[in-house]
């Protein structure tokens, strides 16, 4: 797969750099430890920071901005970030109300967020993001892994500290939409690392891998490429199970749907996705009054995408709908 | 290629109405004659239409909404709307100042735009979008292809409606910016038509197409692929003699950077391509203090981006800064 590129270990600093410069209203970089922060450090709130191995932009740098994230610490290509970035990054923009880390359940992260927190100074707590319902364990993770519904917990909670609330509570509707979002994802082809050079995984002409990793983890199983409908239904099948399986009950429930572009795959594929599921769950007696469609958390250049449902009550629904200004999500600013 | 697709004749109507869905807060769908429309409709102004083969979204069903669009009228994948579709799209949006069209320079689109254009009872201008600097005649088009700039042209001229211009100073404004704006694109890869199922044209792993059309229409040269630092640099030194022959003055200048994505390119190499040809204009003199990087105007599934700079003055900024609310582009609303 051709790239656009210079030295493969250059790629990190020159993107990190030229969206900093093309966000510099926004966001400002740091290099060595490597972090992004808002322009503008915010006063007297919980400070929410994310990070994780780069490769699905905009996630998390994106997300930086008023209504959302603080910091963020991004890895090498699909490597988790060191803790000295996280403790440069909590250090930087903390702000007298204690660190929030929403942190994607991989291995990696989970022990080098969980270093962080040990030795930072600072009162901190974390949210684990595990939306992905497709497998239990994966290749880097033992539980579920997270996915794009990280975005709706950092959009929802980066809302509630802007509004002065505390660690505690920012904490708790971290959880509790994580919860209440569930994710599948579906590849049609491979991504490619750029210091491998080669695609992650094979995946012939015919075939396509049902709930996919968005590092092209391996998924539920192997099968041949179908209609989209077909494809999506078995995605809104399994996602449904999954609240069953958690006691949470979807009917009459009003939802945000997300149909979430792995990074190949075109906008007009993800909304033709997008009608689909949202029919399907209509029939199923969700009330979708919510929606995001793009490419939001992606796998490097893997041709693909994954739906994700959240349930929404009246408490996510504020904070979903409040003004958010990022370089990735903006509203209402 | 392998695409999320049920039947290749409903591709288009799935994918409309998945968008409708998706942004019903601010878009009405029309099938038979296929239009978009804002969903409240404006009142005593210009009305803005534009149009155009599908395949290059989220141009232009994107950008309708308050400070851009009035309606878009998308034909099939890389197929000219009829001129029914501007004929039922401009009655349902006249709102008492006339008509204006903004149309990508490609044969078929001209043409059954001016046809919509004699019909229409209003009174009607037409702004031409030909930022495309690769080459002058091209495999649909007599004279310069008009792409992503298109996105500019439309953002300006929108505001300017918005604000209660008439609709010569609207037409006015479009060709200024179009002149004002210069583009190019390289392609990675192939995009591939539904209806045709394969690649539109060969392109071995070795070489990049310098100069390429967002339908897949030759370019410049085919080449070896290089470094991205060379390839923009070639880029850069495209557009700067492009304004050199136009005779407009770059030096000192300040700018809009546009880099684009065709639709298979990740968004951290777009940021990786931001950042040299940031670096490049700002040495050829120019201030960039605009910037907007994503995938804007794509080509079904090519991997590959554009480059585009777009000269400002006082005019052009003001409208480019402007509110919007559109479902592709949205600021200070």
């Amino acid at each position: 797969m051709k790239k656009f590129i210079n030295k493969v270990d250059d790629i990190l600093v020159e993107s990190l750099s030229g969206f900093a410069t093309a966000h510099a209203d926004l966001v400002a970089l740091n290099l060595n430890p490597n972090f992004l922060t808002r322009k503008n450090k915010a006063r007297n709130k919980v400070a929410i920071i994310s990070g994780g191995g780069s490769g699905h932009e905009p996630l998390h740098a994106g997300y930086i901005g008023v209504g959302m994230l603080d910091a963020a610490c991004p890895g090498h290509v699909f490597t988790s970030p060191t803790p000295d970035q996280m403790l440069e990054a909590a250090t930087a923009v903390h702000a007298d109300k204690g660190i929030l880390f929403i942190v994607k359940n991989y291995a990696g992260d989970v022990m080098n967020f969980e270093m962080a927190a040990e030795m930072l100074p600072f009162e901190n707590a974390t949210v684990l993001t595990s939306d992905d319902c497709a497998v239990i364990n994966s290749t880097y993770t033992t539980g579920r892994r997270g996915v794009a519904g990280t975005v709706i917990v950092e959009k929802c909670v980066g809302s509630l500290a802007e509004a002065g609330a505390d660690l505690t509570a920012c904490k708790t509707l971290g959880d509790k939409v994580n919860i209440r979002t569930a994710s599948i994802g579906v590849a049609l082809t491979s991504c490619t690392v750029p210091a491998a050079g080669r695609p992650t995984f094979d995946l012939s002409e015919a075939d396509l891998e049902m709930g996919v990793g968005i590092h092209g983890e391996p998924g539920r199983r192997r099968e041949a490429l179908r209609e989209a409908d077909a494809i999506v239904a078995d995605c809104v099948e399994a996602i449904l199970a999954d609240f069953k399986t958690k006691n949470i009950s979807t009917v009459q429930s009003e939802a945000l749907l997300l149909v979430n572009g792995f990074g190949a795959t075109p906008l007009m594929e993800l909304y033709l996705l997008y009608n689909t599921a949202a029919q399907l769950f209509t029939q199923h007696g969700i009330c979708i009054t919510r929606s995001l469609v793009g490419n939001y958390t992606t796998a490097l250049d893997m041709a693909g995408a994954s739906i994700t449902l959240c349930l929404l009550d009246d408490e996510i629904k504020q904070h979903w709908d409040s003004p958010v200004h990022t370089p990735a999500l903006r509203w209402k600013m």
